[in-house]
């Protein structure tokens, strides 16, 4: 079944320019898929730092408890991405394909095991079918190219209807640096698709640990605070690597250095850039919504209440339909098992406020609110009245079309 | 919007003997419904013991936080609760309403005031015209009777399909007792319905401390184990009445008194069969699912991990697709945040065991499997594999209905 590419998707991939020390390559080896591309190989030059930040869940992929380990090296050569099988809920035998991959992409590159970053997304609970990535090694490292990016974010896709990447530019100690990241989404018909996999690549010269650093408060900012609906894969991974090829001043350690302000920036800005196209694929998804709450215990208190109304149900469904149901708001701080303030709860919708002093605004006038959730990008501001946290969460609507691609039987 | 009776409803509703001590009344006082009853009275005579399980939602309704003081004192004499305005979210002039209401019910019955308890049900935010109960509670009065059950059950429906009840008998040191009990559902429409309200009355002589703890036990293992969309109400409330009428030996205190065992054991039978009817009402259900999750830490975890799939927006289309999809199983697991051993991760479907020791069995043969999940009642068992807590939890399936209830911009 394709899908129709959705509505909320940009208008076309952007250029991503080369990022020195770093080639690509993508190939069809018929995992799942057939006449498309379903593995791709991003090669880094020696020396590569590689910071990483992996799903929590318990029941995570083989590929993910490899990278756990691997990652604690600090270097990486090579990152192998499959599409088609997640090689999750697998057993010995995932572990297993794992080992295989990794240890003939070692030999191809000629580089130590541990260099090599594996992720897979597609089923749950089938064998990976390792020797097709196997033999497409050699193909790969052919057909590696500094211009490689599009061909991979396409190659890593399951079912999400466009690929995802972008490219930030920033400057350390007067250097420009390129940071390039590509994403996929969660597209699920057949069994499970459900993964989340970014990569970003740059050329800065930044050591593992501060690296590390950087990624973990940006993905922090970014995909942490993104939700379609509430589930968490077995396989999410977000891998950043530094070649070092810039000719930057080395940078001493500390992630709050002020050489590394601007890129700190960028690279935030790039990780919420694609967790935002993230979203903007989530199934069935017809509107992006942006919940700003503020007033709240603490950062991570206004993103709990942040993520309990992105996740409700009610609230989703409400905005598929545009309706400014601010009571359902309401019911998602209540639940959310964050201090609040009922007396002093505000909230907005498309800028214009509906509550305030926990009642509606006196004079409501529900018609340019009705209009605002009409559109495509919808803005909900809460302020839970108890202190000064604020977060910034996005979601996308619930519609008819989630329950198509989730629903239907696999045929 | 007259909604289709659930097809999980059961086939009529049950006939509730008279408890003594209680008479009930229900009213038409046109809140928000037309040619419809939307206020009901339970009188409950003097003596007779109250303890209660309200919302712990932050943003709880008037009436919610009136019961939590009320309840304090341990007795009642009225229940009073009308639907199609929750009065949440209206400020002190919902504080108001409550007060007006208390005040005239009280001056009606001759009690105090702490002995009223009030629950409403139905819209956010607009406030309540409480004068319209106020008014008809001379003709509740007048209308007491001790056959009321039907009708109170039908006068606190929002858009629930069907009225709930239920009704058990126990024998107290030989002496039998009755226990009654209705339940509304939620049922959301405009703008905002969303409460659970169950009211329970028995003419066992049980004092409120050891009522409460047997209450609360209860409604752990039924209303706290249920859910329809993970979405909770400003005003759940779960209300035991003992009018004391039954000429058993007075109960010393203890809720774990041996005398007890058998009540005890028809109030969780009673309460667990009212949550079930919520479920089967549950918002666009189709098929009633049963969660056992075993081999987990403790009690509590186990709870956790089966409302993790319960509330899987991707585990519940797959049931409403009929889907065999242990996949998903898998993931809600392991997203639940709680210990779990991925190798000893077993699924069964319907009595059939489809994985174990972290993966499928082998030969696994999904024919029977895609046959029970084709049916209307469904059971999931997992066992998580680290301990010997277990819970049972109980939900629906997520279909096209629960969009169209729920998307529907108000007219």
């Amino acid at each position: 079944m394709a899908l129709p590419i959705s509505p909320l998707a940009p208008a076309r991939f952007p250029d991503l320019p080369p990022v020195a020390g770093a080639r690509l390559a993508a190939h069809a080896c018929g995992i799942r898929y057939q006449a498309r591309t379903d593995v791709c190989l991003i090669e880094l030059i020696r020396g590569t730092a590689v910071a990483g930040v992996l799903t929590r869940s318990l029941t995570a992929s083989a590929p993910v408890l490899w990278c756990r380990k691997a990652l604690k090296g600090g270097r990486a050569r090579a990152i192998v991405v499959n599409a088609g099988n997640a090689n999750a809920f697998t057993g010995a035998a995932g572990e297993d394909s794992v080992a295989r991959v990794v240890e003939a992409t070692a030999a191809q590159l000629g580089c130590r095991r541990p260099e090599v970053l594996i992720a897979s997304t597609g089923v749950i609970g089938e064998p990976l079918p390792h020797d097709r990535v196997v033999d497409a090694l050699a193909a790969l490292h052919a057909g590696l190219a500094e211009d490689g990016w599009a061909a991979a974010a396409r190659a890593i896709m399951t079912t999400d209807t466009y690929p995802k990447g972008d490219t930030r530019r920033a400057e350390i100690d007067g250097v420009p640096v390129t940071i390039n990241g590509i994403a996929k989404g969660s597209g699920m018909i057949a069994p499970d698709m459900a993964t989340m996999l970014a990569f970003v690549v740059t050329d800065a010269r930044i050591p593992a640990k501060t690296l590390q650093a950087l990624l973990a408060r940006g993905v922090d900012r970014s995909f942490n605070a993104i939700t379609v609906d509430g589930d968490t894969s077995t396989s999410d991974t977000v891998l950043a690597c530094a070649t070092g090829r810039a000719r930057h001043k080395r940078i001493a350690g500390a992630p709050g250095d002020r050489l590394l302000k601007g890129f700190r920036a960028a690279l935030e800005d790039l990780l919420r850039d694609l967790a935002h196209q993230v979203v903007r694929d989530g199934e069935g998804a017809r509107k992006f919504v942006t919940i700003r709450v503020a007033g709240a215990a603490s950062r991570r208190a206004a993103r709990r209440i942040g993520l309990a109304i992105a996740n409700s149900p009610l609230f989703k469904t409400a905005v598929a339909g545009g309706d400014p149901n601010w009571g359902r708001v309401v019911m998602a701080v209540g639940k959310a098992g964050e201090k609040a303030d009922r007396d002093r709860l505000a909230i907005s919708m498309g800028g214009i406020e509906v509550a305030r002093a926990g009642r509606v605004v006196p004079g409501y006038d529900e018609a340019p609110v009705a209009r605002h959730m009409a559109g495509r990008e919808i803005l909900i501001e809460v302020d839970v009245g108890v202190g000064r946290g604020r977060a910034t969460v996005w979601t996308c609507d619930l519609t008819h079309g989630y329950i198509d691609i989730n629903a239907d039987y696999r045929s």
